[in-house]
């Protein structure tokens, strides 16, 4: 009786010390409220000191410590994987940058721009050309799409006002809103073929809103052969705009790059074996058993504190009529475990759709990493909860949770100040330093 | 009683506990001072409790939750429009380096300068040559001024020591300090059709001032068409400085725009309706009412506060033979009070501007934007006067008021010495590193 | 009297606690004593006590007061002044850097070096040219300075081992450490006109330390004249450096600019009066006058202390035997008098090089920018004094002056721990990243 | 013994109050328990106190303080000795890109890659012709290695998937995984003399995973003989990598180069004497005697306090049958002197290692500079111990002691939220921007 009073004090002044108040007043009586209060008492030990009471073993503090340790392995062979994808993406648009827009340097994207009429026929004539000779120009294995035998081709458009006649010297002009578009569509192989001139096509400066061109290329990310896994095939829709839409002389040119992930559709592999993609999957499946039985462990524990927290209440209410507040009832739910069945839900998802993408079903790399990465996030959080079982680290936390409203407090009204001075900002001084003022609004978002 | 002494408790303790000093010593006795102690009673509480007190309805309260929310819609709507026409102007700014500088790199305008004798000749001929061939240049709808039926002219004006004979070799000089300025005119067609050479024009190097070109381009800004507003016509007076004021070898060139936006003389658009128009002035409308009615609602209150404060001052005269002091007096005028009709004059002003430009009556943007900027400013500093209503933020702004006196103390005499060290960092190391110091004067101002 | 121990009071709690102690204890007794105590009660007043007390004019006040605004225009006006000076300065060395380096380019100046022997000799070459043709090219007015009728030449020297044999390939060497240097001279006139191919010169790369060009010209700041101020003669002696001290393949190329300001032999400027001149000269006495009486207030009112301060000693040993400690005795002199006293003996020094820089008899203008500077620096920081009059400021001045011992130690400790930690830093890993870890030290300096 | 009491109670106070409370309770008995109160008494002094308790000298204190002066000047000597190593390696690796990498500009590095069949191609031919021009070029005093009579070759390698067909349109693929490698040899005289065209080589970029470059360079540091050490040979491994692996068209080229330093085989240095290396011999011995001492002393104190922990423990059990906790028995082994022994090693061994590097027996300038820094710092560190005994810095270091534990927590918990970020950031938004998030797991480690 001496060591578990002891192990009772501990909890009294360690974790809840409002609710114990109500359980000193309301639970002084009969044999049942005794053995409430232990079932009580025995609910809110930390797995050290049940084990010490009854000498149960902490396995599911076991279960997590391994959970960790593999979920963090998982993640980071994905995100190596990962890695791998995105360079072959990047490192694709960079080459179409330098493949394709003229006297383009690194790092120049945000002052690429032009402003003669000559030059932006000559920017034009460069892609096409460009185009067409990427055959044998470019270092990568980069190939024109095929639509049954022929290629598909390079499509430029003109967006242009449907009609206006402009005569800014005597302040005169006449406009018809409407936008109209004139599209022509150059062949790779034709137009290399006859070595004929680039088909005629003229822009109405005065009234053109822009021109895109369009074209699809694709290429095999090799890369990943030396990592033992299945090669993707890859869909890069390249898209070069000349942005005219304010008239204000300068042409902004942007090329953009739609990815689009594909498993290829023949293949043969030889020098690199099959058997590490099966242990990976193997691994993936031991987490997913590993979360579902945590998940199983978590639900079991929220259930058990939920019937325990009824059993109080009516407790209370028969013995001391007295209302058992919400803030005590919710001591029983503990937030850790609720903590880590979202971590175990997500690690499931993941896993499961990392084995898609290992066996090439999927190619869905962003969803996937999003779920294992907030996973583990969440269960390395989770570790804090540990800490909570040192004497010390507890009374830090406990702080930390009465600070916390207080925190809120002061953030919404400092935000509130900061906010309207940012509005403020943006409209009075935004749009002269447009580097200044837009990142700040959107810092404070 | 009871709930209102009880109310009357959070008053005495909350907002201003000086005061009642006074009040708990003078007001002890007859009737009239009971009416009049009830009476400021009521005025100082807020809205929740007035509403507990007499169940009158917060009108004000609302109608200022209202204005937050349409005064940040009309804002953002104004804001968005304002970006358009700076964006405009500062991408014809860019347009012109890049058409008329010569070898002009984006960002590079500080270092732009020459250093030699033919440089400076071949970049004024440069901008002449670029001025006659912008026509078939620019990307934009830029046009030459029209002066009746001829194009005004491209003027450059040298501005040199009327006379001044240099021999640094024998450490002597001789020079007249009168500044003498000699100007020739470019016509942009004639010069173009003979394709004659440009007209001679010699440079005084070693007495020589300055270099001005100046011309004037005008415009058409497009963009609005889309947004369904009327366009704006544009003039930009081009100005081309080439500094030589510091004689040091170093001739500085420099490009600036001066612009004015005019409503055009002529114009017809279709394919884009007018409606939408009509539509925001009705809502500007809808927040000058508002407006008033805010203002005119808080203009009574305080002056309600300065009534009651002249009834209390002789109450407390003739009672207790006190004089209140003055700090007690200004409690009585509510500042959160005098904000609102600040703001308020601030938007009622804003949004008249907002119609004419609207209706293209006027084209100041920068005022507009300042006074609405503002106005909507000053509205959202004041939600944290609602946020004064619950218990604990009002300790926190009381506490801030309290400290301020302390603050702007320490402020001064921080302010003092480094003000001092930066007069003396100026003068002593200024000059040396220009860019170090003179910005640290001009974040001290 | 009651106003006068009222007074006493204020000056007790307020100014030196420790002292007073004594004071209690050892002056009870007879009249000389009570006089003695007035005397110094009088002297630790501030000037609104005495004016109170004794009705005293604060005249030292109202000096001091002048003086501060005065001076401080006095710098300011300076400070223009001398700007134009290191702005002339700064610009020629970059004129010269843009004549004489080929394919520089403005903030390129880090990596300015070649890597080849044809570079080196091109890069030689180019400084020669560019010397010769310096009267057709530069924008400023440059001159050759002139050695009687001649023009002093450009010398060239090289630095190079005595004698050396390298071969890296069998790895021996014989090496003789001796520098001997080689000279040749280039008149720039004389190899102009001959259009004769320029001097040979051979550079033996292997032994070679450092190639040094050097020559001198010769320029008028004629910006002053604008500024009503008489123009300055500079001479410019330009040493470009070519260091090959490492022998790595990288020739690092430097280009200097030792500044010498005289005045100049003969001038005659028209169109700008000398009047003002004069009436800078008169402020500048004015300016003079005024410290010096402020001088000589402040050093009676120190002697005044030193007096008192021995009386009090006498006193306290006849009356009560007891030893003034000499933080008491420190008490009665006055550190602000002593910063006023600095403050005007650096800003009479200053004033007085001024006068002769004004009137062209010198040209230290750096030398009296420090004398300048400092002192008004010293006489804004002595403004926070009369922030000691008002008692909140004092009690914060008086927890300042306790807090400091304590700071001062913390920050030796802290100081030897980051000296410690550079000294090792700069050692183990300094070296790899230059920029990293020299700044370091220099910043811990 | 009153003055001994009086330094009793200041070791109380300050030092180990948990220690002092045990011995209050066991100690106060006997004699011999008297004498060992003493002996502790006189360990736990510091040396000021030794000096008045019973005079003796503070020669360790002194050695320490000596030790402090001549370590600093052995580092700062080396520091600059190295500093010249370095410097020759980083500016030869700048020299070789500058030399053997086309159109490279300083800083460029990162965005240096290739994007066309052609480039690579030429850039490759680049490096070849400079190899063999590398003689008539170089600034420096480079030569090719030699084996035996011939120079050894550059060497040009490929490697390759050793089959592969790819039909990206058509999105099928077959390949070997095994990689092949093709080398060629290019000998510089060779090539030179004929004149012929570069050997042919041809690249499969479809398959090629890298291309690398290879050459050995060999350079004498001749900058050494101005400081009068002898210069070493040093050998230049330049290996240039053409890096293809993720075939996304982009082929990034990266120099490295890998430095050996030998003694060189045969010199003759005549004009700078040899005296110096010798007296720096002797100062580094000299180091290495004072450290064997300050060691040997230190070694002894802790010897001594680990026997009087004994006597203590042993005394404690027989007097009053209580244990001694660890904590307690930690206090007789003072840290200090474990530091100072570390130290004293440290140098001790950096000392020799110097000697060697000066009779160029040994070239290991990191290892040395390690040895010597991390000494040197911990001895700097050590000096705050001697601030400990000034009594207020000691109240410092006390409290700092005892927040140490609650510090470290803190760190740990914050630790691991900020991991737990870092790794899902890495993973979710790490690949997209790839300079934001890898830095921070690389500073977080």
């Amino acid at each position: 009786m001496e060591e578990t009073s002891d192990l009772y004090d501990v909890y009294e002044t360690d974790i809840h010390p409002v609710w114990t108040d109500h359980q000193h007043q309301s639970l002084e009586d009969p044999e049942s409220v005794e053995c409430l209060r232990r079932k009580i008492k025995y609910y809110f030990m930390n797995p050290c000191e049940k084990y010490h009471a009854r000498g149960r073993k902490p396995w599911k503090l076991i279960l997590q410590i391994i959970k960790i340790a593999i979920i963090t392995i998982q993640l980071v062979s994905f995100g190596l994987s990962n890695q791998m994808v995105v360079t072959f993406r990047e490192e694709n648009l960079m080459t179409f940058k330098h493949l394709f827009l003229k006297d383009y340097v690194d790092g120049s994207m945000d002052t690429y721009a032009v402003y003669r009429q000559a030059d932006v026929y000559d920017r034009i004539d460069y892609v096409i050309k460009q185009f067409g000779l990427l055959h044998n120009n470019t270092v990568g294995n980069h190939e024109y799409e095929k639509n049954g035998t022929n290629f598909t081709p390079l499509s430029m458009c003109q967006d242009f006002y449907r009609n206006g006649t402009l005569y800014p010297g005597n302040e005169t002009f006449e406009i018809d809103a409407h936008v109209d578009t004139e599209c022509i569509k150059v062949y790779p192989m034709r137009w290399q073929a006859s070595r004929e001139k680039l088909p005629h096509f003229e822009l109405y400066f005065r009234r053109m809103l822009s021109v895109r061109i369009e074209f699809v290329l694709k290429a095999i990310n090799l890369q990943t052969v030396r990592h033992r896994e299945l090669p993707d095939c890859y869909d890069f829709k390249v898209i070069i705009t000349f942005d005219n839409q304010a008239h204000s002389g300068r042409i902004k040119i942007d090329l953009e790059n739609d990815v689009e992930i594909n498993e290829c559709v023949e293949w043969k592999v030889t020098g690199a074996s099959a058997r590490n993609i099966f242990l990976t999957v193997l691994f993936d499946c031991l987490i997913i058993v590993t979360c579902i039985t945590s998940f199983c462990l978590c639900t079991r524990s929220i259930l058990n504190g939920i019937q325990l927290q009824f059993e109080y209440t009516l407790s209370c209410r028969t013995h001391s009529d007295k209302e058992v507040p919400w803030s005590d009832r919710l001591e029983f739910v503990n937030g850790w475990y609720i903590l880590i069945i979202v971590s175990d839900t997500l690690t499931i998802i993941g896993s499961i759709l990392k084995i898609e993408i290992q066996t090439k079903a999927l190619t869905s790399y962003d969803v996937c990493s999003i779920f294992l990465g907030t996973g583990t996030m969440f269960v390395w959080i989770g570790v804090i909860r540990y800490m909570g079982y040192f004497r010390k680290y507890n009374t830090l936390i406990l702080t930390l949770r009465a600070a916390f409203p207080n925190v809120i407090r002061f953030i919404c009204c400092a935000g509130i100040i900061y906010l309207s001075y940012c509005l403020c900002g943006w409209i009075v001084l935004g749009p002269y330093h447009e580097k200044a003022s837009i990142p700040d609004l959107e810092h404070s978002v």
